[in-house]
C-alpha cells in the first residue's frame, strides 16, 4: 500500500478491488464477510494499541453496551493488548475515546427494521453511525473484521463504509427434534450468525423425532415426546433474550398437521389414527397426522398457539406444514366423512382448510404466519409468508400473486454441497421475470440445518464456514459473485468463527483422535481430508439404516462437507495442464506421493482400530489412483504419448473408486481423470 | 495374551501386572484410571458385536436407566456399532442381555454412602452387581475402560474386580467468580469428574470479583455483584441434577466474613468499611469483610443461609472463612468496641464469634459445616469439617483433636504443577502419625480450579488430564504410586475425556490458530509444547497487572500446564547418558535440531503477528540452547572432551534461557544442562 492517501471509491466491484494491483500487500488485503455495499478505501491506518478505548452516544441502550463490551474483549483477545475499559455502561465516558458510536433510536427486532450503518475510520478515531443499536452491532463486527497487522503491529485501515443488506431476511434454520442440541450449542450459532450479519433463528423445535420444549398448557407434550431432552420455558427465553442481543429474530417452528408424531405420544386424540404413538426413531415422511376433523384438534392448538405466541416476541410464527402424505386422513372414516359433509374434495383441500383455522388462530394472539411451500393457496391473506424448500419458480409463482416469500432451496447445508453452489443460488437471479415491485416480496432466505445426521459434536461443521457465503448472498450485492475471492474469504471467516466457540474445525481431530483409538492421526487425517460424505439423501440409501440413536462417529461423520484439499488439488492441475512447468507438476506430484503412500501407514492404524475398516478399500483405491495420477503427471510433463491401453486401465480404476464406501466418497477423482484425459490428449 | 487361561489375581499390585511378559501385546494392557481395589484377570475375551444389550435388574431407578444409556452411546461412539437398544427404561428387557446390572437399592447422595460394585466379564456374559446404583455408576466407567481391541474387532478382557474407593470425598473445585463459566462448562467437567470416579463437586460460587449465584432474598447480590454474569436458581438446580444423575455431590461455597466485595456492592450495610464498593477487578486478597459486630449480618446472612440450604440438598455448606486480612475490623470503631464490650481478644477470637453464630445458623437449615484451615477452633463441634489450604500438618492437627478433614494443599492445579506431584501427595502418607481411629477423620482431597487466570475456554486444559491422577490418588490404594505408569495410563484416560466434550486437547491449536492469525501453527506448536506457564503465582509478578478482564488468550494461556514432550525428551536423555547408544543419539538429535531449526520459521510468523514478539527471544534462546545441546550429544556420543570454557559458555546460554519471558518459562533446561554436564564429565 502506497504511504499516499489513495481515495478509491469502489461500489460493488469489491473483488476487482482485492485484487488491486495497489493492495498487493497481505497485509491490506480485506477480509470482509458479507461484503459491504460500499467502501471508500483511504491509504493510512489507524494504530490499535492498548490505550484504546471507545464511547457510545446517543440513544444508547443495554444491547449495545453489552455488544460494545463483546467487542472489546474479542479485540484484547485476539492481539493480546491490555485495554483499559471493563464493562462498557452509561458511566462509561473517556475523556478521549479513540472510538465514538452513536445511533439515533433503539431498533427493533422485526422484519424491515433499519440495519444500515457507517463506519469511518480515520487515523486518529473510529466512528460508527447507525439508525438503531442493531445496525451499529452489523458494524462493529465489520470493524472487527478490518483489524490488520504489519510490521509495526495492530492497525485498521482508514476506511469509509456505508453498508445495508439487501434482503431483510438472513436466516438459518436449525432442527433440534432430530438431534436435541443443548442451549450452548445454539448460543454459539447464534454468536456465529451475528458475526455474519444474520438477523433470524429459525427454530425447528417440534417433529416426529422429538418435541423439544416445555409447553404447560399440555405438558405430555414435552414430557412423553422428548426423551427428556427439551428446553424450559426459561431456557427458551434466555436463548430469546441471547439472539435478541445479537440483533437476531427467533421465528419457532410447530410443525402442523403432519411431521408430528411426538405430539401424539403424549396427546393421542390429536391424531387421525387410533394409537397409541411412540416417539419416532427412524428418518424419512412418516403416517401420524393430526386430525382437522375434530374440534378438540383446534382447541388443543389454540392453547398451544396462545402459550407460544406469549413466549415467543417475534410477529411470525412458522407452522410448517409440508410433507403430509395423506395416509392416516385416507384411511379414517370420520375424517372422510367430514370432507363430504363439507365439500372437501381432497387432503389438499383439508389441509387448507386446516391452515385456515391455524390462520385464524394466530392472528388472534397478534402473530403472522409463516409456512413451507405447501401452506400456500391463494385464498389466504397476503400478510402470510411461504418458505420455499421447492425452489424459485414456487417463490415467483407466489410472489406474483401477491405473497411474501423466503428461499430456502439451494440452502440445505445438510446435503453438503460446496460453499459455491449455495453462494451463487441468489433468490432473486438476474433473469429473474420478477417485476420490482414483484422482487420486493422475496424477503430473503436461510440456510437449513436438518438434525437426521448431526449431533452437538457434528453440527457446527455441517452449518459453518459455509453458512458464511449464504450470509452473504443474502446481504450482499447481487454483482458480488466472485468464487475464488468468496473461498478466500472464507477460510478467514472460518478460524474467526473459532472465537466464538464454535468448534467446525476443533472438533475434526477430536473425532479423528477417536477413530484411531488415541494413535496418530496424520494418516488419517491425510485420508480425510481427501473425501466427504455421499451428497444429498444417499446416506440412507446405502445399506445403513439410520436411527435417532445411531452413532454419529464414524468417518463419514469427521469428514468434513467440503474438501477444501481437492478443491486447491483442482486448481493445482488445471495450472498444470494449461502449462506443464516443472515447479507445477512438482507441487502435484507432492500430493499424488502423498497419497499414495498413504495407504500402509493408515493400514497399520485400522487394524488397531476396527471402527475404521470400512475404508481400507477406499484408501487402497487412493494409493492406486495417485499412482496412475503420477504416471499421468510424467506424461504430460514430458509431453509423451500414453497408451489406450493405460488409459483404459486407467480410467477404469478411477470409475472403480468412484464408488462409495462407508457413506464417503473418495474426492479429487475428476482431477486425477482430467490428468489422465490431458496425457492421452497427447496422443492425438 | 495366551489363549490358555490364566488366572493372576492382583490386589493393589497394579503396575506389576501392566507389565507382566504374559500381556505384552498392546491390546491386553489395560488402561484402568483410577485402579481398582482388586482385578483377577483371566486370559478370555468377550466379544462385542452389534447384538450388544443390557438389562437392570433389581432396585433400578432413573438415574442408572440414564447411565445405562449413555454408557451405550459412549460404547456406540466408540466403535461405531449399532446397538439395538434406544433408551433403557423398566420396559428394556431383552430376554438375552449380554451385559446384566443388578443392585439391592437406591444410593444417597451423602458422605460414606456405598459406591462399591463388582464387575464380572466371562466370554458369555458382563455381569455388574452394586449395592448401590451410585456404586453400579461407577462400574459402568470402569466397564467402559475395559474396552479393547485386537484384530477380530472389539472385545472387553475377562475379568474379575471388585472396587471400592479408598476415600469418601473426592473432590474437584471450581472457581467461578473470578471468570464466571457458564453451565455447559460446569456439565462437562462432572462428566469428566464421574469418568474417574469423583463424587462432590465444590463450587466456589462467591468471592470479591462476582457474586453468581440468583438470590431471591437478598437479589441486588446478584444484581449489583455479577456484571450480569450469574447462574439463576433454575441453571443451579439443572446442574445439581445433573451431578446427582452422575453419583456427584453438589457442595456450594459461600465465603464469609471475607472475600466478599461482591456481596457488598448491593449491600454496602453488610460491611466493615461505610462503603461504597464496586466489583473487585483485581486479584489477591482484599481488604472488605462483613461487620461480625453488627446484627443485621447475622439476620441478612440467615436468610440468605436458609434461601440456599434449601437451593442445595447436600448435608454440607462451605463458608469459605479464609484470608481475613482484618484491615477494615481494625479501622471501625463500632467493632473495636463490639470486641471490647465482648472480651474479645484479637480479630482470631472475632472470626470465631462470627463462625459460630454462622454454625448456628447452618444447624437450624440441617447444614453441616465445611470451611478452610481458618475456620479450626477447639471451641466448635466435632461433626465440621476443615479443608486444608495450608497442607498435612493443619489436617493432623484437626484429625488429633476429633475433627474431619480434607486436603486441597498438593492439589492446587492452579498452580501448575506436574500432574506427578499431585499424584504422589497423600492425604494419609504412609509415616502418618495418626491412628487408625484419626485417619477415618480423613475424609479425602479436592483438587482446586482457582479461576483467576482462566477462561471457558482454557478452564478444561488447567482441570484435565491432571485431575485424574488426583482422582486415582483418592480412590486407590495407598500402594498404588507408580509414576511412569500413571503417565501411560493418563495419556490415554486425556483422549478418552474428549468424548465427554471436554476441551483440554482441542483448544490448544484452536488457540494456536488465533495467535498466528490464521498462518500454518506448526512452528508455533513445536514451540509451545516446550513451554508451561510460570508455577505458583509467579505470573503475577512478572511486570504485568492482570484483571478480570485482561486477554487470557496468549501463549501463556495457550501453554499446557505440563510439557509432556519435555517429559518425553527428559527420558530420551537419561537413557542416552546412561547408554550411549547410537539409537539414543539420533532420536535426541531429532528433537534438538527441529528446535535448533525452528526459530526462522517462528520468526516468519512472529512477524505477521504481533502478539506473538513477547516469545521472540526466548524461541532465539530455544534455538541457541539446542545448538549447544547436539554438540553435548556429540561429545557424549563420541566419548570425547568437552572443553572447560565450552562448559561455561554453554552454562552460561542455558541460564540465560531460564529467564521467563511473557510469563512462560522455557522447559527441556534441565535435561540439555545433564547433556553439557555428562559432556564434562568425560573430561574427568
Amino acid at each position: 500500500m502506497k504511504k499516499s492517501a489513495i481515495r478509491i471509491i469502489i461500489i460493488c466491484i469489491f473483488t476487482v478491488m482485492i485484487y488491486h494491483p495497489a493492495q498487493a500487500s497481505s497485509e491490506s488485503t480485506l477480509n470482509l464477510m458479507p461484503v459491504p455495499r460500499e467502501i471508500i478505501l483511504d491509504g493510512n491506518k489507524f494504530r490499535l494499541d492498548d490505550s484504546f478505548c471507545l464511547s457510545v452516544e446517543g440513544k444508547t441502550n443495554s444491547r449495545l453496551y453489552k455488544a460494545a463490551t463483546r467487542m472489546l474483549r474479542r479485540l484484547a483477545g485476539r492481539t493480546g493488548l491490555f485495554l483499559p475499559q471493563d464493562f462498557i455502561t452509561a458511566q462509561s465516558d473517556p475523556s478521549e475515546p479513540q472510538m465514538l458510536i452513536t445511533l439515533l433510536r433503539t431498533g427493533e427486532l422485526k422484519l424491515f427494521e433499519d440495519e444500515s450503518y457507517q463506519l469511518i475510520i480515520t487515523n486518529k478515531q473510529v466512528q460508527l453511525k447507525a439508525e438503531t443499536d442493531i445496525g451499529a452491532l452489523r458494524g462493529l463486527e465489520t470493524f472487527l473484521q478490518l483489524l490488520s497487522v504489519d510490521k509495526d503491529g495492530y492497525y485498521f485501515p482508514t476506511i469509509t463504509i456505508n453498508d445495508a443488506p439487501r434482503f431483510p431476511w438472513r436466516g438459518l434454520l436449525i432442527d433440534v427434534s432430530r438431534h436435541f442440541l443443548p442451549v450452548e450449542v445454539i448460543k454459539r450459532n447464534l454468536d456465529g450468525m451475528a458475526a455474519v450479519k444474520m438477523n433470524v433463528f429459525h427454530w425447528h423445535l417440534v417433529d416426529d423425532q422429538g418435541f423439544r420444549i416445555e409447553c404447560k398448557s399440555w405438558p405430555r407434550l414435552h414430557e412423553m415426546g422428548s426423551d427428556g431432552f427439551y428446553y424450559t420455558q426459561e431456557q427458551i427465553k434466555d436463548i430469546i433474550a441471547y439472539a435478541a442481543d445479537r440483533g437476531i429474530r427467533v421465528v419457532p417452528e410447530f410443525d402442523v398437521p403432519a411431521h408430528s408424531t411426538s405430539w401424539l405420544v403424549g396427546y393421542p386424540e390429536l391424531g387421525s389414527a387410533p394409537g397409541p404413538y411412540t416417539i419416532e426413531r427412524g428418518w424419512g415422511i412418516k403416517d401420524p397426522t393430526m386430525n382437522p376433523a375434530n374440534e378438540f384438534t383446534y382447541e388443543f392448538l389454540d392453547k398451544f398457539f396462545g402459550e407460544m405466541a406469549a413466549l415467543f416476541p417475534d410477529d411470525y410464527l412458522h407452522i410448517g406444514g409440508d410433507e403430509n402424505n395423506g395416509k392416516h386422513w385416507n384411511a379414517n372414516e370420520q375424517i372422510q366423512q367430514f370432507m363430504r359433509d363439507n365439500g372437501i374434495s381432497d387432503n389438499h383441500a383439508l389441509q387448507a382448510h386446516f391452515n385456515k383455522r391455524i390462520l385464524q388462530i394466530l392472528t388472534k394472539y397478534n402473530k403472522k404466519m409463516i409456512g413451507w411451500d405447501e401452506i400456500f393457496q391463494p385464498t389466504l391473506t397476503t400478510n402470510i409468508v411461504i418458505h420455499s424448500w421447492r425452489g424459485h419458480e414456487s417463490l415467483i409463482k407466489s410472489a406474483q400473486q401477491g405473497y411474501m416469500g423466503i428461499l430456502s432451496n439451494g440452502y440445505y447445508i445438510d446435503l453438503i454441497q460446496p460453499a459455491e453452489y449455495h453462494y451463487l443460488n441468489d433468490p432473486i437471479p438476474e433473469n429473474t421475470p420478477l417485476t420490482e415491485a414483484e422482487q420486493k416480496r422475496i424477503l430473503g432466505g436461510e440456510a437449513t440445518s436438518w438434525g437426521e445426521l448431526v449431533t452437538y459434536e457434528t453440527v457446527d461443521s455441517r452449518i459453518w464456514p459455509r453458512t458464511a457465503a449464504i450470509a452473504e448472498r443474502l446481504w450482499s450485492s447481487q454483482s458480488i459473485r466472485g468464487v475464488e475471492d468468496m473461498y478466500r474469504r472464507l477460510q478467514k471467516m472460518s478460524f474467526r468463527l473459532e472465537e466464538l466457540g464454535l468448534n467446525h474445525i476443533k472438533n475434526y481431530e477430536m473425532m479423528l483422535r477417536r477413530l484411531t483409538n488415541g494413535q496418530d492421526i496424520s494418516a488419517l487425517k491425510t485420508f480425510v481430508d481427501l473425501i466427504q460424505q455421499v451428497k444429498f439423501y444417499k446416506r440412507h440409501h446405502q445399506g445403513v439404516t439410520y436411527t435417532s440413536y445411531s452413532p454419529l462417529t464414524r468417518v463419514v461423520d469427521a469428514a468434513r462437507p467440503e474438501s477444501l484439499t481437492t478443491r486447491n488439488f483442482s486448481r493445482m492441475v488445471d495450472n498444470f495442464i494449461e502449462n506443464p512447468q516443472k515447479s507445477r507438476a512438482e507441487e502435484i506430484r507432492y500430493w499424488l506421493e502423498l497419497w499414495h503412500g498413504n495407504h500402509e501407514k493408515l493400514l497399520e492404524i485400522i487394524q488397531r482400530s476396527p471402527i475404521l475398516k470400512e475404508i481400507v478399500t477406499m484408501s487402497e483405491d487412493l494409493a492406486a489412483i495417485s499412482a496412475t495420477g503420477l504416471e499421468a503427471v510424467e506424461y504430460i510433463y514430458e509431453n509423451k504419448n500414453a497408451s489406450k491401453r493405460w488409459r483404459k486401465r486407467s480410467l477404469k480404476l478411477i470409475e472403480n473408486a468412484r464408488k462409495p464406501r462407508g457413506q464417503v466418497e473418495l474426492m479429487a477423482l475428476d482431477s486425477i481423470e482430467k490428468l489422465v484425459q490431458a496425457a492421452m490428449n497427447k496422443n492425438k
